[in-house]
């Protein structure tokens, strides 16, 4: 049976651990080409590591690719997102992966019968990140149970922070939020950065997404001042427990939420997060397909 | 043997039939997969439909497709359109296609030895945006023998209307014309809007291309004014003959040409044109390769 | 074992006759399917000839080709170059094509472990074309040893003048520069473009680089007159020796360096070099996957 994936919130544990089994077996060889089945990745917003993340999972999946360039598109002659989405369904597209900036943008597609993979909707969620991030940490662990996780920087603000918490709360783990008292949200249990860093199982560091925030939410703060108050340095990284490790969804910033040598030390999971992207984008495309 | 396709002026009635028949043996499933042939397709000019339509139909024939960006390409450096061509054929593609807002601009490569097909040049021809209404209307009606179209809106600025009337003249159907005064064309028959859906088999709709209008040339009226007068509600669907069609070469303005309850109805062929377009396009690619 | 491809310089005689005969073997018709290899081309200046060049070689090659779009990517959220192709790294790619305009971009690369080609760094190298200029002479003349060759236009700009000249030099070749004075080298040895035409075995022509120059580095000098002191016309290539060629690394200006009836004309080799330039670039990316 085809399948939407809109948010995480809709799966149940179950299903979640069924996808990152599926990612597990594709990162350990598993081939599976699904011949013929045409896929179109429509993002509205750019975004260079979901983008190409799903690309190389597509391809590696032997699948045939449409990207859709939306800056030359005749969207600019007016034509509104479910015309162009409901274009697409009348080629045969067998898949559709879309990002966008309007949150629940996937309530205009009730009418759609192809299976969308939400790639991201604004302030909404990102289920395939947290998916990436849930397969890193269970690589890690072997488990959930217990792990405990403090969320660092701009939480308000992150489409990330919110599903994460919901899902790793869910399936067991202890979920901490840290950074500006601007960005914090009253809902989720607070904890100082110096006392996350010592006790926490993950660090996972955001970035403050500057492009989407209205003038009057910016810091009042030099990058300097930043990463010394919330950002992670090998003094700090020095401090944290021995088998626990960092995270970053990415893009990050060098020098304001994470210095330059911490980006690549041993603890962190940085760049194998973005290997973990693809194999999970694997396992949801497979599934999305009914396949 | 290799062959362009310019206009379809240049066909016979036999060689349409041809493409019909080709593009109904698709729709049906036929595979044909036509490996190691790579295809460039270069739109000087954005066209989601056109361009993806196309790009699907190379999909689904196994091609290897180029998309060459024009945006970001060497013409910025001054190089010509023969130059940049002369230069995709010495690559060793093995077809064209091409759309150019220079009417005619196939003028130019009388010296490229590659089959070239005609996406769209400037106000000449859109040759399979033709056979994709011919198509639709073949297989709705299996026959073309006496059929009655009104063609509504901005006919003088439209390469659609004059070659679908030429051709659909010389195929038997009885073609009019409808749609602002400003907009019409002498030579063809006039048909006041409220006749046209009493009595058309197919009323097919255009799209007012303001972004290719000159100032002078700009209708003054609103939207809901010229729906009211020149669009189609589902006030005049109701009127319209029991297996009369609607039919629009897309993209549509909800709320101006058509009404937004009006695209999707059950005497709407749009989406179907789509969906047609892309075997149309497996055929002429077939075709034009000389396979 | 995994080769990277940085400049020419680095390649020794026996090398750069392995990539020529490989080349040769791929224009006479080799089938090489190197299967589930994904490649990537990141072009963070724009280039249409070899970006497409490498694409048809990627393509002919059969491998899957994920083309990074520079305009639309996370670079805008402040993302660094190397972490940009860290992050590819990260997804799992096989090779790397970059261009960029910083000369020597690739030092700052060296923490990357998946081989690159280089498709030209800033006033730089750019290999390929080196090889492709190298592969059209040797299939003209069937060796170097004392060809004569005078390089005419900007050659201070030009990363094509100075590798060539090394590379040629090495390879038994005599090299000789023409044009303005003001784009001369010292080092290398001047001739008057008269005396070229009558004596060289090949003339290549260069472009003036406007869009590199700074405002004080442009000429005072019409086309017309251009063409006139530094251009080649019929007129002149009438004057050539009877077998010589005429190479031009193109884009070319018309009107220019070059007349419009001498692009194609029966000594040009112009386009031939574009034709032999996919057949080099499939050579060099079998070679730098190990294969």
């Amino acid at each position: 049976m085809k399948k939407n994936l809109f948010s995480l919130r809709d799966l149940t544990n179950e299903e979640i651990f069924e996808i990152l089994d599926e990612a597990r077996r594709f990162k350990r060889g598993k081939e599976y080409p699904v011949k013929n089945k045409v896929v179109c990745n429509l993002f509205f917003e750019p975004s260079t590591r979901t983008q190409y993340s799903f690309n190389m999972a597509e391809e590696k999946l032997d699948m045939k690719v449409i990207n859709f360039n939306c800056q030359t598109s005749s969207l600019n002659k007016g034509e509104s997102f479910y015309d162009t989405i409901k274009t697409f369904e009348s080629f045969g597209i067998d898949l559709f992966v879309i990002r966008h900036s309007k949150t629940r943008y996937y309530d205009e597609l009730k009418n759609i019968s192809i299976p969308i993979i939400n790639a991201g909707d604004g302030m909404g969620d990102h289920p395939t990140q947290s998916l990436l991030d849930l397969f890193t940490i269970y690589e890690e662990y072997g488990h959930f149970d217990g792990l405990k996780i403090a969320i660092v920087g701009d939480i308000k603000h992150s489409r990330v922070a919110h599903t994460n918490i919901e899902v790793m709360t869910r399936l067991g783990m202890e979920c901490f939020t840290s950074g500006p008292k601007e960005y914090e949200e009253a809902c989720y249990k607070h904890i100082p950065l110096e006392e996350a860093i010592k006790n926490m199982d993950i660090i996972m560091l955001l970035r403050i997404q500057n492009e989407r925030l209205g003038s009057s939410e910016h810091l009042q703060m030099s990058n300097a001042e930043y990463l010394k108050n919330y950002g992670l340095t090998m003094d700090k990284v020095n401090k944290m427990k021995e088998h626990a490790i960092i995270m970053h969804p990415a893009p990050f910033n060098r020098g304001v939420e994470i210095d330059d040598d911490v980006v690549e030390c041993d603890k962190s999971r940085i760049f194998k997060q973005m290997t973990n992207g693809v194999y999970i984008r694997m396992a949801v495309v497979k599934r999305s397909l009914g396949l």
